[in-house]
């Protein structure tokens, strides 16, 4: 029994945008899928909310919200004369709404942790063709989209490029959030000075401030938010309790909700474990069973566990009371690590390799643009010529913002010291 | 060791207020206690979120929001003149800071089930003498203020009464996360017309448009947000998993979180057998441990029971694919009813008081203001007389805010239409 | 020789709504035009930047709002399958965009005052009536759908009615600008509820708690913002000086800037003066040269003049040492009146009669709706009826609101008491 | 009779920040002065509301939000410690309310243009030491503060210097008004951030991106909003219908209000002339007469002027029928620019000296940081050390912002093409 889209719900309030449209009744399906639901249950920024509270958005809104800024580029692309038929456009918006399926638990925390070797866009493509399966063939060219090999390449870039409305969305999202108001940026200037030249995704010249400012802002979130030294420590400290209570796993057993159990039991590694072999079609179903709250359950019961390293981890990740974080832009002092280990070894009584657990120290960095690569930003200028942004620009800004920015972060107990 | 407070986190970003102030020392600890940092697992709004995707905000938050509100008023009040020593504020501070703790699971949705005839105002007082006996009797002031049992009554009405802190901070706070922006309120404002006569909070009377709005923002909230037939027939379902798990718990065995199971475990019905007894003090730390992960990880358990109402109720709230609701302003017609559960035994092969778990219908009604109460809302005169803010207004308005509005909601798998 | 549109201003920023898009190459050249670019230099809310200083926008501001929000409804009601072809919809907005052309200096403030016994929507009508002319008659549909003579009218409703996207407008911007927050409405969510049913416009039964809601937050407006008694006292003040100098400029002379003289040279009485006899046009070319600056520039002159009343009132409002306001709910006591003007005439040796310009009392009176008038806000039911809101709503709330609150006013200069 | 504070207003309400509390008795008596109540009448941004229509706030909102901020720096300097006892806040936030005085019509436009080789700056000096004369030397300390001339140099430094008060106000508060978001800054973080180190005013280590950002957000304002081609287009046309007007003053005589025509009959140069002299304080007193009213009264009747010159610029203004303009990186060729004089001679039939008034071409520039100057951004590490931010940042990218952009503009009659 067929019911009419129109008595379907369409509009959806979001505190970003106000109210955004479900394009089609397709979506509408896809919005019903199980995968897509899932989303609700997985924060946008991990752990980012230990440091900033708001910051409990998930990656369902996030793409919401990237699908209507799609929409409101390809209007104004319309506008401006080129041709996208209403087949691609619905295709392009398939497209960024279910280009985050394959997050797992925390977003980008554990990814790489649970599947070794496997990657969030990789299974993303796996769970879109076993949807397009079960939607007869309906979103291939949304894939296709996605993957890059449809002719149109300005519609990917759309999608996924250094100025996609996904990055749009995050940068916009995740300020408003996380409350870091100059993070914030001019979504919708940005989206009227969109164009294509060559088949390219273009900014016009006059857009070039809001570029600029989009990528300042962007670094802007990188180091105050997504890379603030306690949300570093709070996930790393994720990442070394689940290891953990993997290992436990196969040793003396250890507590794990169903969905994370089937991880533990497995240890699988590379995306063709996944996507084939006798454990397919299993990982798949258990991987979109798995959210943020299977994490949480198991915490809360590893900080009871006999093992001290995984019991501290974990009661420290439950309760906030996360390892002390010392950052500097020099690699740490050998010394002043092992010293730390000692004392960790001393007071928790555990073996000098298990002290790994409670001080480490590695290098983080980031760049707020890649220069000249396949998904440069492109300028348009009033003339019709185009340049990478870097070259763009009257400024040398630009090419400073290219330069990858290195730190050194040192996590421990502080009451050790 | 000491550490120093200055070294302490001391400012939290709030994408609301923009800052907020840790008043001191104590509070910084008091939000380091496992108890309040257990509200980071739940959400303000329990499954609104499945009609507002953006009402992910969680009880954390809320209390944060209303310590920083009701500090602005107690600067208000002092600078009218008002006598408020720095004890009598940080006490009021603290008491708002802990007077959510007894919230469970999805805030009110499940508040009665898991602990029958207990709500969370009990318990909230329960788990503040808790900490009290952990501070050594810092906060005895606090619990007299949320008890009202302090001689400075209005103390206790800045943290609860009909125009106390609490309700600022969520009215503003639901409305910036769900996005009904007409839901908003002029919290600074009203706090800026705050003042106090006869020990009693009041309102001067310029701001009684500013209460009315209040009043009437209260009421779109209740009946766009908390009460939206969607999220009744969420939390409706919800209830119903949570009682059918419990039954099949003590039949057939079901999966629970250990923090869930105990309370299938136990059944414990009263505050006092939660307070003393032989489950003293389990029951509590039970319920510590115990938030909205408990809940989905085994709502996702049970999609997969053997039991048919366990496992569809489970697995359509998982997958939000919700029961389809009527509203009505009159009871819904018996026989429609039963009709309704007919078609249902017919489809799922259940018993005929098994259907009751999938067709119901319940009365929901709201009042936006309650009359001459002891929690009235009082205009203060510029003459010095006061008034209930019904009698106050040159309006009918206040009164017919004072009528109770009752609906009737009819909840029905659409699919057996 | 023709400039392409696409050449053409076509976007405008708006701090309000983002951008704001200029609907087609006629809009572009009536935004260009003269009697539209005068409505920069009327501020949409006279004289309410006494008291709310961010309130210092303009009629031209307020009027692109309303196209811009008239745009979206009827792409709304188009998606709803009503029939609006594309020269309705640009004549819709035309009618919009020029409906507040007639507007004098300070928007009501004056009204009735240069030109006694003129409202603004006449002149409106004939001013857009001259465009009319210039441009060829290309804008007959709009002044039709204005002046309610086109056959589908709905769309005058939309222009002009109780719910009319002039109100949403204003309601939102001037909320925003005065930064009382709690006046600000949904503007978005009613829009989105909008129907027509029997060529009506109609609000769909759901958003009546928003149709509520705006009510209110105009009540509050008036109350907080349009009849702050500052504000009045401000505009009493004005209206009293521009009448004071009309007859001193019929007595000793008196300074005026041009365009405001010829309004005292002529005292016109009734549009037909306007519009026919001996100095037509002069008197529309006069007023469309009118605008707040002259008012300044006089005042500002006025300050020195000889007598004593003139100056003394201009004084005082260049330099917002305004009279001050006593309010009530009962007319005041006439003994008090006359006490107070016996103190003016003795402190600024003024005839008694002159002392009605510095002591004056009045009645201001607003009602948030007017029931059953032919231009009610009508809901329509799911069911297909339709009914006015008052009625409509299950409470008695809407009709609590169409009570008519009347208050009394005192003015007098507080140095006198 | 003494008036109490109490009775005074006390609290304004901004868009921007919420309410503005009026700091003192003082300062409220300084804001009912008519050289503070003048700069209502001055527009912020000059001309720019001709490219974003809501940027028609004023100066006088400025300095309250100004004063808002430096209050907000002032009470977080003392929470870390720092001395600054009550005589030294107040003045403080007389200075940075005074600041402003000195501005004529449209703020920056007119500067040294009605008077030559006179700079805001000194007549805000000037018109300070003439309220201080009025309130009996009561704010000397403020006047010492505004000149540097006080001990605590930090002081000055809120008040004057490349991260001062001013600009947090201005850049948050032209980005609200204008509409361009991706302007906006993260005030209060900054001011969280602020400290004293060697009686300067630092920024911290952790508010360096925050410091970053407000120096590209200033960028994006300037090129965006204040140095937008068609705002310089208007104010250049502005500068030209002045000086034109001076010249016919002298010569065929030309309407001027009475505040502006002081101006012309005098032709003041230098602020020894307005601060001493026969002209004494009539200068002054004209000046604080004068407003963007007088030179909008003055545009309109100059439209109808016999000199074509002075005619045709003045009712494009009024209309703003603005000249066109062209921007490169490059000088424009002197070919193209005389080849544009002799049309507009031909069109015209003007002089060829007059064509300048037409035709004419300039260079535009602005850096966003300046490097090592007195007023530097310094930033304090947590060693206790201080830098110049271009060094202490990671990045190359302050040195960048350092640089120098110019450009060139050509304006010229669109239609003589």
């Amino acid at each position: 029994m067929a019911k009419s889209f129109y008595n379907k719900l369409k509009i959806i309030n979001d505190p970003v945008y106000g109210f955004i449209n479900v394009p089609s009744e397709l979506h509408f399906d896809l919005l019903q899928h199980p995968y897509l639901q899932r989303l609700r249950r997985i924060k946008q920024l991990g752990l980012s909310h230990y440091v900033y509270p708001g910051a409990t958005h998930t990656r369902f809104e996030h793409v919401l919200g990237a699908m209507h800024l799609l929409n409101s580029a390809i209007t104004e692309l319309r506008k401006k004369g080129h041709q996208i038929n209403e087949e691609e456009r619905l295709a392009a918006l398939t497209a960024i709404l279910l280009h985050d399926l394959g997050h797992g638990p925390y977003s980008h925390t554990l990814e790489g942790i649970l599947l070794e070797n496997v990657n969030h866009e990789e299974m993303s493509v796996l769970l879109m063709e076993k949807i397009n399966e079960e939607f007869g063939g309906r979103i291939s060219l949304a894939i296709d989209i996605f993957k890059n090999n449809y002719s149109k390449k300005f519609l990917h870039k759309l999608v996924s490029s250094q100025l996609d409305t996904d990055r749009l969305d995050y940068l916009k999202r995740d300020s408003f959030y996380s409350g870091v108001t100059e993070g914030g940026i001019g979504t919708d200037r940005i989206i009227k000075m969109l164009n294509v030249a060559d088949d390219e995704l273009v900014i016009e010249e006059k857009g070039i401030y809001s570029a600029e400012q989009f990528l300042v802002a962007r670094r802007i979130m990188y180091w105050q938010v997504y890379l603030h030294k306690t949300v570093i420590a709070a996930e790393e400290m994720l990442k070394r309790a689940i290891k953990r209570a993997n290992e436990e796993a196969h040793k003396n057993g250890v507590f794990a909700t169903p969905a994370l159990g089937y991880f533990f039991d497995h240890n699988l590694k590379g995306i063709e474990e996944v996507n084939s072999g006798p454990l397919y079609p299993y990982t798949m179903e258990a991987y979109t069973k798995l959210d943020d709250t299977d994490i949480i359950v198991s915490l809360k019961e590893w900080s009871n566990h006999s093992d001290i390293v995984l019991s501290e981890i974990s009661k420290r990740l439950i309760n906030r009371n996360l390892f002390h974080v010392d950052i500097s832009n020099k690699p740490f002092d050998e010394k002043k690590i092992s010293n730390l280990k000692e004392k960790v070894v001393s007071k928790y009584k555990i073996s000098g390799d298990d002290a790994d657990y409670f001080v480490f120290s590695d290098r983080i960095k980031n760049k707020a643009y890649s220069i000249g690569k396949d998904n440069q930003i492109t300028v348009l200028f009033k003339n019709g010529k185009t340049a990478d942004i870097a070259e763009a620009s009257d400024l040398s800004n630009i090419i400073a913002l290219s330069e990858t920015v290195e730190k050194y972060y040192l996590c421990y107990p502080k009451d050790v010291v």
